[in-house]
C-alpha cells in the first residue's frame, strides 16, 4: 500500500486529469469527488475512478472542455445540460437555483442531462444538507442489473441517495445501489483476483456465478429481492424518461460496447424543513434526533457513521491505496 | 370462504363504518379504499381492516366525523390538517390543491398531519397516475421495527409507494413495506395459527422467532438489510419530523399499549412529466414503455402486474374472504 496525505491525493488527482487535457473547472470539480470518495474510505468511488475519467477522455465519450447551460425549467425545477462533460460541474452550475427554488417553493428538483456520471452521490448530497435542507438524488448507470425474476441486465445499478441535516452534528445521508453491490466493488474484486459472494449476480447464461469478470459479463442481482428491483425501476423512470434522459439500457447501448462511464441524467430533490414547518422547524428538526438515539442506542449504527469515522482518521493520517492503483495512476501522468 | 359481489362487499364497508357512527364522507372515502384492497387481492389491506377501524373509534383513537382543514403551506407545498380522522378524506381534500401545485411547479408536496392511518397507499398513487403525474407516497406507522444491526422496534412498517402513468395500460405502481413483510400478513398468520417464515423477526427477547404472536410483541426486521433499514429511516423523517408529524415510537407511545390504527402524518410527492419535458413528454414516456417490455419480455414481472390481474378476477367473480372474518364483520353491523 502507498500513503498519501490528502493534500498529496488531490495534487496526484488535479494533475492526472490537467495533463490528460480537462479544463480547469472540471479538473477542480472531479478532483474533489475523487478526493472525497478516499478520504471517506470508499475506495470503489476514490482516485481508482480515476483509470475512468481518462479512459472515458480517450474513448471520446466525454468532453473535457464542457461548459454546463442552466435552464429555469419551471417554478419548482431547474435543468442543467450538462453538455456530455462530467457530472459534478453541471451539479455546482445548478445548485443556487436549486437552492433559491427550494427556499422559495418548500420542494424542488435539479434535472441534470447529458453528463457522464461516475460521482457517489453522497457528495452533492452533503452540499444540500450543509444549506439546512433535507434532500433525495438518483442517477442511473448501464444496464449491469437483471430485474428480480429475470437474468438479463436491464437496470443501472441505480444508486439512491437521501440526506438530512443535523445540527451539531454531521448530517444523516445514505448512499446505496439498488443493486447488491456497488459495480466498484466486483470491479475491485475483479483487480484483486478474488470470488465474490454468491447473490451478487449471473453469468452470461443466467446462471449464478462468483467469478467477479464473468459476472460483469453477465448480470448483478438487485439488493431485497422485488422490492429493490422496483426500487431500481422507479430511478430508471425519474432519471431517465421524466427528465428527458437515457435509461441505463439506451447509456449501455451509446457506449457501444466500449467501457466508458455511463452518459446519461441524474435527478436531485430538496425540500426546505423551513417552508414545511415555519418556526416549529428546530423544534421538530430535535424530534428527529430522538430517532438517531433510539438507533444508536441499541448498537446499531447511523448509515454515514463509517464514512464520518473514515473522515477522521484521514484528517490526520491521510489514506493508502494499492501499489497496482498507484501505478496505473503514476502510467496517466506520463502518458498525459 | 365466503364469495360476495364487490357491490355486496362494498355495502358491508359502509354499513359496518355508518352503523358505528362515522359521517357519511369517512363512510364512502373508508370503504372505497378497503373495498379496493380486497378487490385487489390485498387482503391484508382489505375488508380486515374494517375491524380496526372500528376498534380505534371505540377505543376513541379516531375522530368519527373530522373534517380535514386545508392550507396553503408554500408556493409547492399543500398541508392538511386531518383533525384525528382517517386519512383518506384528508387525501381527497388535498388532492385538488397537489394537482394544481404540481401542474404549476412542475413538482410539489402533500403533508397530511394529525390522520390516524392504516390505508393502503398505492390506492391514493392510483389518484395521482390517473391526472398524467409521476407520484411517491411513504407514511411511518407504529414502532414495530428493529434497525438493521438491532433488535429493538424503532421504526414502521413504513411503506413507499411510486406510481407512474401509462398510456394505454394500468399504471407501473409499486407500494410496499419496508419491514420485510407488511404487519398484516403476520397478523393473519397469527389468526389462522400459522408459523411466520424464519427472518421475519425477533421476540421481545431480541431472538429470531417463527411464532407470529411473539413477533407482534418483539420486533419485526426491514427488508433488504442496512439498505432497508436506511430508506426506513428516510420514511421516519420525512413523513414525520419534516412535516411536523409523530414518529412511529411517537405514534407507538401515543397508542399508550392499545391496538389501534397509527396516529400520524403522511407525505405525497408528486412530479409532473410535462413540466419536466415540455412538449417532448409523450416522446419520453414512450421510451420509458421499453423499459417496462425488457422487464416482462425477460419473464420478470411488473410490480403492480398481480394486483391488476386480481382486479380483473374480482370484477367478474367477486371477492372471497374466511368465514371467521366474515363473522367478525357481522358482529361489528350488530354491535353498531
Amino acid at each position: 500500500m502507498i500513503r498519501l496525505t490528502l493534500e498529496q491525493a488531490r495534487e496526484l488527482a488535479q494533475d492526472i486529469l490537467r495533463r490528460n487535457g480537462f479544463s480547469e473547472p472540471h479538473v477542480q470539480a472531479v478532483s474533489a469527488t475523487v478526493l472525497a470518495g478516499e478520504r471517506d474510505g470508499c475506495a470503489s468511488h476514490g482516485l481508482y475512478r480515476l483509470l475512468g475519467c481518462v479512459r472515458s477522455l480517450k474513448a471520446g465519450k466525454v468532453v473535457a472542455d464542457a461548459v454546463p447551460e442552466v435552464f429555469d425549467q419551471a417554478p419548482a425545477i431547474v435543468r442543467v445540460d450538462a453538455r456530455g462533460g462530467f457530472s459534478q460541474l453541471a451539479f455546482q452550475a445548478g445548485l443556487p437555483a436549486l437552492l433559491a427554488k427550494t427556499r422559495d417553493c418548500g420542494i424542488a428538483a435539479l434535472a441534470i442531462n447529458h453528463c457522464v456520471h461516475f460521482s457517489a452521490l453522497w457528495v452533492e448530497i452533503e452540499a444540500l444538507t450543509a444549506a439546512g435542507l433535507v434532500a433525495l438524488a438518483c442517477t442511473p448507470s448501464h444496464a449491469w442489473v437483471a430485474p428480480a425474476g429475470g437474468s438479463q441486465p436491464v437496470f443501472g445499478t441505480n444508486p439512491i441517495a437521501f440526506g438530512w441535516p443535523r445540527v451539531g452534528h454531521d448530517p444523516f445521508i445514505f448512499d446505496f445501489a439498488t443493486s447488491v453491490i456497488a459495480r466498484g466493488d466486483i470491479e475491485l474484486h475483479r483487480r484483486a483476483g478474488k470470488p465474490i459472494p454468491e447473490g451478487w449476480g449471473v453469468d452470461e447464461q443466467g446462471r449464478p456465478s462468483t467469478d467477479a469478470a464473468a459476472v460483469l459479463r453477465g448480470a448483478m442481482q438487485t439488493f431485497g429481492g422485488h422490492k429493490g428491483s422496483a426500487l431500481a425501476a422507479m430511478v430508471e423512470l425519474i432519471a431517465g424518461p421524466l427528465i428527458g434522459d437515457l435509461t441505463s439500457a439506451e447509456s449501455k447501448a451509446f457506449d457501444a460496447g466500449g467501457d466508458s462511464s455511463p452518459y446519461h441524467g441524474e435527478l436531485i430533490i430538496a425540500l426546505d424543513p423551513r417552508r414545511f414547518l415555519g418556526d416549529a422547524a428546530a423544534q421538530h428538526l430535535a424530534r428527529a434526533e430522538a430517532l438517531f438515539e433510539s438507533i444508536q442506542g441499541q448498537g446499531a449504527r447511523l448509515p454515514s457513521q463509517r464514512r464520518y469515522e473514515a473522515r477522521a482518521r484521514s484528517a490526520e493520517q491521510g489514506v493508502q491505496i494499492p501499489r497496482a492503483l498507484y501505478d496505473d495512476l503514476q502510467a496517466l501522468l506520463v502518458a498525459g
